[in-house]
Formats: structure tokens, sequence, C-alpha cells
């Protein structure tokens, strides 16, 4: 059998020691744990970013796979951590709504309340969580410990206000919800919404963007959309970046008209 | 023995779930196989770049390895993905001359066009192929695959198209080719072109640069030239950065003089 | 038993392929390894960034693994390499006080300096010594092979001038020394120097800084100072950057007042 894996996905960056303390932490409980680093440029303390980032990475993974996520600006409130299964797929996280997304699609199984500080870090700081409740959690887990030792079943997850595209009879309202690495503008709006139509699209500030199915249809430089590698409508620049050639972001505004 | 070995090289970034998912599909095939980041900020679709990268890394890594490279501006266009053995290193890349610099000093040995959708993900989207196609094809050779169960032969890769430099009886003219992160201006001139001769050395913008054995011969702040550890004449400016010093980058002329 | 750690803390960032090389030349001598990344992020050459950064981290480890560091400003001069055992830390480091946060609170055993250039690259580069003397040597220590082996002992490491706090009766007067990627400003003021006692906090700029003991107690956008979670005293902007909000980075002043 191969040896468990646990990944990790945070808002630290990597010039701060903080996932180094939390890889260190894993190993030392389960120096057999597989760690594979899913990111750690999640912008600080960006909740929706990481919803969005982590409906775009676990669903790939094998069930075996044990998730720890931290994008936590409520640490050192009373937001709770949890243990959760999500259709087929486990996860440590704050109940902060970073989840959301996923739940969107899978459904929830398991879910724990992290109480039992018996399996933490015996000194809990007050400002790192990370290190000192989530990864010793994910070390005992990953050495087979039963979830439901960890704390109280819950029913419900916090979920993030996530705006939903507006839907009119030959208009669909959306806006950008995430900006990826190559300057993509990726929607709210799920492809299937357009049923096979080819739509007109209106891009953030006034530009127009001829659907395509590929980016190869066009010419480098040219504004396209198409349905995104997630299944989301995506706004394009051909071999450049959308963000930075229209000046938007996360919020911008894009309009299908058929 | 050891479990296989898969690395991974992108033009990516790790704010994005891309990587991230291309991890879970190669582990959700073979959990056993062991990835290796070898990097993820080649700028985007910079295909020199990852030429560049791949010819300083490859070839340090055991012949086990298996290499897979995600640096893909011609994607949903016809560009051919492809399975190659260059020397004894394996890799799986689009056929863009992301490989052309490795496949100056190795010899290409088996090479396949990937065809066979067999062993890709059962719904290939128009722009992840990284996720789609190599990824999967990664996780079976990983498992032991033939290699020719991927589709039939290529004779020869796609070349970039790379300035050699100019010589001339007393001079070599050549050009910034990669600045490293310490802001390193490495050229296109191979050391050994010098023949163990010291030339006068021509920075970029007028600049003059000392030629030297080792940083540890020159004062903080001087900018020297000298024998890169890849081999390549190397403009440096000693504890700093003469990318920033100079104000230049890739393509600057860089002069030799005997 | 599980398969032998080796970690790697650089400042080479991923964008150039040196991290890559190393992680080839380790798992060329040794496919077993198995390969951590710290953070490559450390900035150019900044060696008591490094210096902070392994305090944060290598300490959560189990002692089988080897910590490898490459943040190296003197390569090519006549710093010395070494090997070196810190409380139950193993460590391969230039002797440039990169270690010496480290060194505070855990005792030097067995150090030794690398000379036995049998167990290097066969070809030395001028430049780099963490492929070319580092990585090798990481990759037979991997396989067992007993430091003794490398070189002559040492008997100090050498450190680095960290400015202490000056404690007067009612003051303690410090400076940051470290921020992390939420622009939190870590000082050089070990909170147990305040016995229990709630100070009033001058942060730099004129600002003040109100004493909390978790983020939790203020509200977003306010100014506060509390214990971090490596026990130094932090200025820190709830959901927010401090470092940004105040302009300020390393060395700025902060004073506790009793």
């Amino acid at each position: 059998m191969a040896d468990p894996l646990v990944t990790l996905t945070t808002d630290f960056g990597t010039s701060s020691p903080y996932v180094a303390a939390m890889k260190g932490v894993i190993l030392d409980i389960n120096p057999h744990a597989r760690i594979i680093d899913l990111g750690h440029e999640v912008p600080p303390q960006d909740v929706l970013h990481g919803a969005f980032f982590l409906a775009g990475a676990v669903p790939y993974f094998p069930a075996a796979a044990l998730h720890v996520v931290v994008v936590d600006p409520g640490v050192g409130t009373a937001r709770r951590l949890l243990y959760c299964e999500l259709g087929a797929h486990r996860l440590l996280a704050p109940d902060n709504g970073v989840l959301s997304l996923l739940a969107q699609t899978a459904k929830l199984g398991q879910a724990i309340h992290l109480t039992e500080s018996r399996y933490w870090r015996a000194a809990v700081s007050a400002t790192f969580h990370g290190r000192d409740i989530l990864a010793p959690v994910a070390g005992h887990l990953s050495l087979g410990l039963d979830p439901a030792m960890l704390g109280p079943p819950i029913q419900h997850l916090i979920g993030l206000p996530i705006d939903l595209p507006v839907i009119h009879a030959n208009t669909i309202q959306g806006k950008v919800l995430f900006v990826d690495a190559f300057g993509n503008l990726l929607t709210n709006i799920p492809e299937n919404l357009l049923s096979g139509r080819q739509p007109r699209v209106e891009a953030p500030r006034g530009a127009s963007a001829r659907w395509v199915r590929t980016y190869g249809e066009a010419r480098p430089g040219e504004l396209v959309a198409l349905a995104s590698s997630q299944g989301l409508v995506e706004v394009a620049l051909v071999q450049g970046s959308a963000a930075r050639h229209l000046g938007v972001g996360f919020g911008a505004p894009v309009v299908l008209r058929f």
C-alpha cells in the first residue's frame, strides 16, 4: 500500500517559515506521510480565492488523500476548525466558507468540530492554528486515527455568499470570480447554462469577446470567451493577459447575449 | 526499488489550482508516484525560458525520472504533444521547442506523438492538456506502460530559433539568454569558446565587466563576467543584481574582445 | 523504516533551475531520498532572513531529517561549508551565520568542515556549491555515510551580529527582525521578557498598538501587538498588513513601556 498522502493549501507564501513548520509537525508525528504542496500563494486571507483553488484541485485527487487547508483570517476568534468529508474527499480546514465551492457539487459526509486537544500540539499559540492544531491532527489521521475521536459532529458548514449569475430571457449577467496566473478571467457562469448556444460576450470595460471553442481558433492578441477547463465561462486574451489588457479583476461584469 | 519519480515543470504559478490538479490526476492513476516540483514560475508562455530551465535541471536527474513539462502557448492548436527520450532522460512535453536546448547536447531516442486517447482523461478540455493528457499519460508511464502504446513515432522535434554567438577573429558577439533570480545575466556564449583566453567584456549599456574566475575575486558591487555554473559566459554584479543595475534583460548584447 | 528525509531551504526562487538541479543531484545519488521543500523565497543573499526562517521551521522536524541550506553570498570566497548538529537536528549550510538563530537555543554537537572532495560532484563550479558540494554530500549522508568522513571537525560556528533588545527599568527597546507574508512585524523581543506584564506598545512611525492575546480581541484594521507563534513580540494589523500600513520593515523600532 502507498504511504498516506497529505496535501497542503495555504495563504502563507513560502518566504515565511509557516508552511515548513507545518510539514515538520506532520512528519514528526508520521514520518511516513507523503506531503504534497497544492499551493501556498492564495492571496493573504482571501477565503473566496481559496475556495476557488480547492474546487479546481481537490476533485482530481484519489480519495485516500487528506487535504489540509489554512486560509484563516479568523484565527483567534470563535470560528471552528473542522474535519469533513465532501463526496469522496477528506479535508481539514477552518469553517469559514473556504470549502463552500467544493460543497456545491459534493455531498457532505462526516463532519467533526475539532475540540479534542489531546491530538493538538501541547502548547497552542493564539495565532497559528495551522501548525498547532491542523498539522498534528493531520499527522494522527494519516496514522489511521478515527475522525470521530476528534470532537463532536457538525451538521452544516458555513457558506460563502457567492453571487450567482442573473439569468434573463436573452442575457446572462455574471462577474469575474477568479483571475488565474495567465490573466484569464474566470466567471461565475457555468458553461452548461449556454445549452450549446453561441453567445455574444460583453467583456468588462465595454470590450467584446468572440466566442470560440479553443484558443487555437483565434489569433494571438485577440480577446475571446470560451468554456474554461473547469466548465466556467472564461474571458481570455490569446497568448496574453486579459486581466492586464482590460485592467480588471475580481468582480468585473461579464454579460452574455443570445 | 524506489517508487517512480515524476517531475513537473510549468508556467502555471501556484496561485491557480492547475499544478495541483495535475498532481491529483497523476496520483489518482498511480498512488505510488513520487512527484517532484522542478519549478512553476516559468514566465507565462515563455518557451525559451522553459527550454533554458530544463537544460539546467533535467541533466542532473537519474534516468528513472519522468519529466512532465507544460509551457504550452499553442494549446488548442495543431501543435503536437509528445513523449521522448533525450539521452538518458524521458520527457512529456508539447512539441514547441521547449526541449530544444536539451536536444542540443543529448541524442534523440524514442519519440512518440501522443494520439492514443485511451490513456487520457475521459473528457479532454480545449485549454488544459496538461491535466487532461500529459498528467494521465505520466501516471500510466510511471506504472510501466510501454511508450510505444501512446501513439506513432516522431522523427524530429521542433526546434527554437536560438541566436548563436557571432565569432570574429578577436571578438565574440553574444546576447543575454536568461536572467536568473539573482539578476545574473546568462549569455548564449559557451565558455569553452574562450579556450582559456581572458576576454575584455563589454556588458550591456556600455558598461565593462572584469573577467574573474569566481565572485570571491571581486568586491561587493563590482560588475564581473565569469563562466556560469552551466558553462555559459555570465555577467554578474557581486552580491547584487546585474539586471537591475544595468536595467537590461533578455536579448541585451554582450561582447567579448581578445 | 521511512525513507530518509532531506529538506531544502534556498534563496534561489523557482523561476531559475537551481533548486531543481539540486534535487536531481540528490536523487541521482540516493533515489530513495524524500525531498521536502521548506522554502526557496528567502530574499537573495539575505542571511538574516534565512536564519529567521530556519529558526521557525527546523525545530518542528523529526531528528531523522537532514536540512540543506543555501543562502550563500560568499560562494567563491574562503567561507566554509559545514555539516553540523544543533540539538537533535542535522544541517548542511555555509558557515556564514545562517544557523546562528537556531544555535541560540540548541547545543552545537558534531560540526565538520566539508573538505573531502570525494563526496562532491567531480567538477565543482566556482559559483554553485549548492549543486556541486552540498547536494551530493546530502545524498551520501542520506545513504548513511558517517559525517566524520566529510572533513575535519569545527569548534565554533560563525555568528551573525543580531541586535538584542535594550532593557531599562520601565521600557524595552527592540526592533523589527522579520516581516512575514501577511505583513506582520516580528521583533527581536522575546515575549518572556514581559513576565506577564501588559505593555503599552509604541509601534514604528509613532503609531501605538494595543496589547492583545489574540487577533480575535481586536477589530479588523486595528493595530495590535501580541506574542507571535514563535514567542516574539509582534506588531500586526488585524486582517491587514502592518508593514504596508506603517510603511516600515526590517530594523524599524518598537518600544514597550510598563
